[in-house]
């Protein structure tokens, strides 16, 4: 059973939101992907988050660009922690889509992250579950040394070009 | 029977929002003011906008700050014209709550005024009404005559004003 | 005879502006698009815009790009609702372009929708005559319906490539 | 003992920041809170960071502004889930801060909100917690009721004002 | 006569403006101030350029906050120079305003200042008449002189308080 | 004898800057070109605007990128009408250019005109130079006309494509 | 013998740029503060800059606000390392400022701290000083230890102070 | 022995960096290059920042992008003069990286540079170097001065090319 939902506008965001599933399964946490749109379907969106926490999800993660409403709609009406990614469209870089998601009334949250940064939009999703999740906490650990390692791999490698430049 | 509806995500707006009433009321438009919040009750905003046509309403006005999803959301449900005030906050002087309003995804438009720009909002109210009413229409073009009249005027006080420099 | 003039300063604006004409099109409402400078032909901008209403033309759509004026100065001599459309151009991503048609003084409302959003621009103007024409307004509510059914489609097809994650 | 841990650059931000601490006492919620300085204590930064989650820390709030470099380098440092609060400084309305918190490289998200939204920074810990608490998500319910309830006695306030106004 | 035409959209531009007229005073450039609105009058305001050059005006100075329309409007209308001065409004100052008076498109230029920077608009008056008036340039000349005096001045009494800190 | 003087700080920058020679070269004014680098040659640069005005120049078109100094630092030197062209770089758009050099203290002017616009700023040359000859500025009366013709033109055009359309 | 210069356009800046003069007086440094305006004395400016490093000075820290071109142009003409604080002006929050100092062609190089960051501006004087001097080197990592001590204190009375909320 | 250090977080940033190494190599001053990641080896980091004056280096250049937080970090636990380079990663144009690098708080200074203007870091270096270096320093006014000449000869071809128009 699914415990995150994955929802965007329009199947055209998927190739910018698609890394926040990978890293859900890079993480063995179960989840599912769908098209919700608060502009277009506005009504079963809100269905969708009001059903959200009785059908098992834990963490909804919700990418949208432009005037990007979904994220905080969803947060409107479900209790569960809603993660927003602000996706890039044609002009302004994203800026828009990060204004339109982060700068939420008090009241209602949403835990926003970078512009197209979806990856990170898993990885904080696993974090939320991980919090009372001893074992998933360990994974998040030793993904984090893993980090480091690739990091000091990559020194490694800069190091040798350098050595070119008289490094 | 209220041709237009006035609505805000807080009675805190109607500071910024009360001259769109205002503008109304100068031409002799019935209209309706409330707090329709996007995130506070959304399920009441969806069904504000489901049932504004059948209400009667012809215009939707709708102010918001911050990640102002209320004009967006209304646009979404409604088959009438929105009209969205960016309503400025503490910070970003009103600039996240303008892209929130006016990029909006190809499909749903809002026809979003200025920054603080409710008069022109209920002004704009009255030109789509006036589209199918000439009688609003000719009252439009006077007030634009009056228009043209206040700034003769304010031309006439300058022209003193900036003699005392010389001109 | 047309009911909703589309004007623009240059005919390389076409591009950006035509979505507009095609949906006005769809919904069976007839337009006429032309050329109509605020800045190499200013008296024959006033011209039209003065005389769009006698004409019996209902709304304008303008394009403009960077320091975009055609909107406000029409906006300015006809009582008529007018729909401005940001042109992106070269540099800044239509910021430019969105503020000067956006931030219009008191008294004088453009209706402005999204930077490159003329097909919205055109959508608004179909919401802006049914206002007033139930007819026109039950075809935009199919529209609106038809809409979520291209998002159900389309996620339909999103689960579909989810599941090879895993979802 | 504190499930989350509220952490600023200074005392100057506990103006900003004390509004995490109101609603987390508000929901019942244990927290701590304390000066944890990036820049003025690196060491003790990484460190508090680095002994949170075996301290019983579920979640973080860190607040910061300018260059606010404290969330994103608590979350390099522990696998709990970090809130970052984009603090406002006396330039540039905090959006310095709000793109030095939000834009973090993929591996290492922060779950930011809105520029001097604490309060949603403690709800939003609510939240996370409360995605394995069924006991605390009912009482997130509840205050999604209580904020629906207060949206209508403001409505009901709005409208006997704006009737003055002959709406 | 007047050579120098300074106009603007409302007498309460007058303040930020008067500094224009003031510096053409200091210099004895003959000057006329007016109010000539693009939005409120546009037709008044197409004639006001059309006219400028047969009058006798051979620099217009323009102020406009906002949707700034004014400067390029009479730009397009008069083969004389046009200097726009970006007025600050209540939001985005001054932002807005600046990139509608100066992101003008190929054909129709106008000299742009400071926002806010009528004194310098005044100045650039007077150094575009000098262009074909020796005595004129003189006087520029000298004035350059004197704000190197000032500053000469400024800098001995920045010396002596330096000097209390150990300077 | 040149009467205006097109400088820029590189040779890498004479693509954006041609359009002013071309303009110029177009209206018959005599100009010269050169590189003249604020950053790289600062005494010659101060050489330059010193001696521009007793050389017979009577406008300075001066264009730079990002810290754009060049268009100040000769108004600094020269009673002459300076011209400045932001060069926009490989980021930010030009907004950096732009801002650096039409935010001249009191006291200094540079009539700056949009992002890349060097067309323009031949034009406002040309203008300036006008004011003080009958036959240039009927010349640049022509011209206006011309743009004029030119939008008819490409106005036949758009309303033919537009046809297809059901225009 | 001042080993630091500190300049600034005019005495208006002095209480922006003080600090930078305390901060030097704390660690015995020795400077000298002047108004040096690359504007209204540009040959004073070119000198001060060309002749830094014979009279002994091994740092300049230059605070300009606006188009900021006195940082940029004394590193133009002196090897010396050349700080530039971006002094904030009435509009804009000191972002023009900042651009115009920071956005330095490739060649010639300015340390740019914070918008009104003139503290840091003398302690980067220090540090620079302190790369050859390793007295002062370890005076400024008392000062480090110091920052910590006080971030200590403050988290002792933030800790106090939460404890009324139930921390 | 290196005197300067070139770290940044992550190889992919080298080709944005490289030019540091360069202008070093180019003015012998021996340097190291690595990667040193805030987000990915928080540890590495602080401790390549507190030994790094131990260990010789007399300089550290690092650069970032995004939420980019090396330098301010490197600049906490270091007395060395750390330079910044912003980083312009896909989106904004380098603007997060700016700001997450320049709006350092009071206490610690990091020497900003502009974005992406590693070769200016590499200058800058030098520069500080050559503060107590006579030798370096006469280097130092060697490359300024080959730089005039480079302009000179651009000035050259320029003029060639402008000859073509009637220059």
């Amino acid at each position: 059973m699914a415990t995150v939902g994955i929802v965007m506008g329009s199947d055209s965001d998927w190739p910018v939101m698609r890394p926040a599933a990978e890293a859900l399964a890079e993480f063995g946490v179960e989840f599912e992907a769908d098209v919700v749109s608060a502009h277009r379907m506005p009504q079963e969106m809100i269905e969708y988050g009001t059903r959200a926490a009785e059908r098992g999800l834990k963490v909804i993660v919700a990418g949208a660009g432009g005037a990007a409403h979904l994220p905080g709609m969803l947060a409107s009406v479900t209790p569960l922690p809603v993660i927003g990614v602000p996706v890039p469209l044609k002009y302004l870089d994203g800026m828009d889509s990060l204004l339109s998601i982060v700068q939420m009334p008090a009241g209602v949250p949403v835990a926003t992250v970078a512009i197209g940064g979806a990856r990170n939009a898993g990885l904080l999703a696993v974090r939320i579950l991980a919090a009372s999740d001893a074992e998933l906490r360990a994974r998040m650990e030793r993904f984090q040394e893993s980090l480091k390692e690739q990091a000091h791999a990559k020194g490694a490698r800069l190091r040798a070009e350098a050595a070119d430049l008289g490094a």
